[in-house]
């Protein structure tokens, strides 16, 4: 793209869209130059565009196909891996005013705009009887869009599977400004490719959402809790291996001592600040066979060593330790910018990876917390980045690396439910093998030959064309 | 493919291929040119492989692709699309033999070569406490690598999703005889598009599975069942609708006073004749909560009109009925050949679908029995074909479009769970508008340029590049 290619492509975009959804002073565009990844290579937009309609993304999408000016679409901006991080010159895409949400009852599905909020689809739902199940740790802050963008996962998906599980069509803006139908509300559908499920976890590279129809179940029942505290990292990560095996909780959540100690920080509600890890355990089978599920897992969790169980079938003191656990990320940030990891393993290499993750951070000597998904082998360690400290930072961009090196050794991945975006591209080669990438690649070619939708997120930019 | 280019294959072929997993004489491999669907547009194979190995495949597809033979492969050819169907002097590559099964019960996974059975890989999950949802009514005969080519359903599917809500890696060959691995033993991994979903439903056309890796869950619970008698068509889908509305049985099943006829022609069981539709309705919930799942969806069947009512927690006389359901299709074909639908609908269209289906029977004269996983709107209208009577059979071949064409305008699929092989082709391009199916074709052709693999199948085959 030339400067004067983008001048004229800006000039279109005034002439063409109602300047009411178009951003262009550079204060009012700094805020959407950086997702939740704050990357520091962020560009500084071309534009701003906050469209209402598909048409308006058609619209958009043409002009920049014409002038091969690139796009990034953004949803709420609570990206962990960078990919929506402004492309410089490119149109930034912010999807926040397209946030309708319709449910139908009868098909038990949802229709939202890419921007509605995952909170905001939970809401419509319940006040149907009805459940939208995925449930990031932001949540409440997090586009519907944005969760599709990424297949994001959550707390409930060791139980209820990730957002794929979920949606069961879409309207998608093509790189050359088509608008397409995928799916629908039908639980089955098999009429041609899986197109579908190809964009869900795409990044905004193959196409633009306007619409996704998410299918829902009915209510989830209130659940019956269990907090374990271990006095090793490996009594309680084999805890985890001996309840999946056998059961399927709603929640099966792992924190360390660097964790526990940062969100009792925070609450003060009288965590163990001595546990090597803790678990969060939940069961939402109907009444007496939660209380049953949770017994037995509590005797599993003291078979393996726990030092203390707590369980409670009152909803609002489990729900408090689930709080806890979502607000895990936090309260590490309240210690410093951090390097948020997402990797994770089959799970039987959980224990060498919680392991090895306590071993990289003795050996660069930094601050590494490690939260989970434990029932689904996905982690979050959470390094600490001491601001006024350069060589404490580079310890830490190495660890950082060295953890998804070690989860790659393991047959684990870079990234369970964050994305690649841009901050994990490096390591995508690595984890998929030069045949997978280059598959990636054909597949981005055919629906993007321009190479104008996110360049750089998720792949490294082929030459274009032209 | 030029006749010196197949006979040029065939040579390295047998130079190359250990001579006992050829098959080259017409009488042997006449068996092979023909799946379920029976396509009288058959070709002769040039020669049928049989490997044991990926390696094998791998060897055997860089020669189809030196030479631009066609290789349509199969797996149990039960399928009912005519996705296997022969084509004239292409390579018919029989995965039958690829079908060792590795249960992991500690990740909850198994790995299972394509020509297992589905019934081998539930029965191998089993034997560890685990199970693998998805089950065709086919499920004895079908092999799991045509479950994944077609993404296949059953009847679980209402409460459990379809095959590719089970599927989190694989082994493929691709259309240049490279062998990738995609995903693997992990719920949550979004490094990459998603290249296994995209892969899922291919029917074929994409490359060849040679090692499928599927999720499986704690075993099912004793199902309660429910069998209810209507005295119209319109009763039993409301009650569907309003079942469905409200909670998640386990199986939703319909059948129409044709389908029940036949059924009890079949097994004389003691089906009411006279009934315009049953369902079979079963709750798998833990014991006290699936008996009151059972009851109140006994009520809402006798609020709509339901003539009877049977409910049992013996699981031998629910398994009855599911059996009884599950050979409808058999019991149909005793009334001769038969073309089978495989239409689906959102769930508020399904009454209009049944009764429409009704009405085109009535106005072409040809007995249509409708069978339907009532739950996921998915229906299978059986046109039975009178061999004798040529104008009976180009009656039956049109009210078979018309039965798609009503589905289409409901907004329904032309196929839920079948695929779309060769037999549904002609319908596609309606279904998915212009846009979609080219989307279709550029997938295609990234994935398999020379067009080699199963060329006819999903898509009209393009020119190729050469």
């Amino acid at each position: 793209m030339t400067p004067a290619a983008a001048a004229q492509a800006l000039e279109e975009i005034t002439q063409t869209l109602p300047a009411e959804i178009l951003v262009t002073d550079p204060v009012s565009m700094e805020a959407y130059r950086f997702d939740r990844a704050q990357d520091p290579d962020a560009g500084m937009p071309l534009v701003v565009v906050r469209p209402h309609t598909t048409e308006q993304v058609q619209q958009l999408v043409r002009i920049a196909a014409a002038h091969r000016v690139p796009i990034v679409p953004r949803g709420a901006g609570t990206g962990l891996s960078g990919g929506s991080t402004a492309v410089e010159q490119g149109i930034l895409l912010s999807l926040d005013r397209m946030n309708a949400i319709e449910v139908d009852p009868v098909t038990r599905t949802v229709v939202a705009g890419p921007g509605a909020l995952n909170a905001e689809v939970k809401a419509a739902a319940a006040a149907h009887g009805l459940w939208y199940p995925p449930d990031p740790s932001s949540f409440e802050i997090c586009s519907i869009g944005g969760n599709v963008a990424t297949n994001a996962g959550g707390l409930c998906c060791v139980k209820y599977g990730v957002t794929t599980d979920y949606v069961l069509g879409m309207t998608v803006v093509l790189a050359d400004g088509r608008a397409v139908r995928l799916g629908g509300p039908r639980l089955k559908d098999v009429a041609g490719l899986s197109l579908t499920k190809l964009f869900v976890g795409s990044e905004g590279a193959l196409g633009i959402f306007t619409e996704v129809q998410l299918r829902l179940i009915p209510a989830q029942k209130l659940p019956t809790t269990l907090v374990a505290t271990f006095p090793t990292l490996a009594s309680a990560t084999e805890a985890v291996l001996t309840i999946t095996g056998q059961m399927r909780p709603s929640m099966l959540e792992f924190m360390d001592q660097a964790t526990i100690n940062a969100v009792e920080d925070a609450t003060k509600m009288g965590l163990d600040r001595q546990a090597a890890a803790m678990l969060i355990v939940q069961s939402d089978e109907p009444a007496g066979a939660a209380l049953d599920e949770i017994r037995r897992i509590e005797e599993i969790c003291t078979s393996t060593g726990a030092t203390e169980c707590f369980a409670t079938d009152d909803p609002d003191d489990g729900e408090a330790f689930v709080t806890a656990r979502r607000m895990a990320i936090p309260a590490i940030e309240r210690q410093g910018a951090v390097l948020l990891e997402d990797v994770g393993v089959p799970l039987p290499r959980l224990g060498d990876l919680v392991l090895g993750i306590a071993q990289i951070a003795e050996a660069h000597d930094v601050t590494i917390a490690t939260m989970a998904h434990a029932g689904d082998g996905n982690t979050h360690p959470l390094i600490v980045l001491r601001k006024s400290d350069p060589a404490q930072q580079e310890r830490a961009h190495r660890a950082y690396g060295e953890v998804m090196d070690l989860a790659i050794r393991l047959g684990g991945t870079i990234t369970g439910e964050h994305g690649v975006g841009r901050l994990k591209r490096p390591w995508l080669g690595d984890y998929l093998g030069p045949d997978v990438l280059e598959l990636n690649h054909r597949i981005k070619k055919a629906l993007d030959p321009g190479g104008i939708l996110n360049p750089g997120a998720i792949l490294v930019p082929e030459e274009s064309d032209s």
